[in-house]
């Protein structure tokens, strides 16, 4: 699939080459599910479709989000940051985001030092 | 400041060396406030000290969230995603979290390619 990302999209990112870090945050509940990787090609399909699309950079690859399991995100709106390089999508979330059949992949806690969160 | 991080923290990271892209969360609203970048030492002083603390890639140094802006970051509780790659903190953030004075860093909005949201 090639579809050009919009010559004023390119132009508000601080760097069209690079690969940014994209936060998928479910659009009713406000829960962070995920955070991911666009490219330029990623983004300029998530745009046209209204799905969510990444770039895998494990796999070198694009990869919709739920192609292969079912668990895709329909976009409601997307976001740039104030330097242009990190995106928020809000999302539909259909099943579970993660991988390990959890709603959100940050399911790890880490600890502060102490009971009443850090030293402070 | 030279504060180590925890070994069994440092265990569950994919890898140590890296940055890592962390989502800071207003606590209470739910709202995405920034992304910004943490290395091993940055989050053993956030662990430490319970007040967020990045490394920024241009200036290539640890900064405190808020120090020079009074705009500080009180952290509530952190959390790793299931790969090891990236973090979510739930914050209490003191004024605005974007140095425009917003609340959010994510206030550019990136236009779907229908009103509807994409073609489905």
């Amino acid at each position: 699939m090639s579809v050009h990302l919009p010559d004023d999209v390119a132009a508000r990112l601080k760097n069209s080459e690079e690969l940014i870090p994209t936060i998928a945050q479910d659009h009713k509940s406000g829960e962070v599910l995920m955070l991911a990787y666009m490219n330029a090609q990623s983004l300029a399909i998530t745009i046209d479709t209204g799905r969510a699309t990444y770039y895998s950079r494990s796999r070198s690859e694009l990869w919709e989000k739920g192609a292969a399991s079912g668990h895709s995100q329909k976009v409601i709106s997307i976001s740039l940051d104030c330097d242009g390089d990190a995106l928020l999508l809000q999302v539909e979330q259909v099943g579970a985001a993660c991988h390990t059949g959890k709603n959100s992949c940050f399911h790890n806690p880490i600890s502060l030092s102490t009971e009443t969160g850090g030293k402070k």
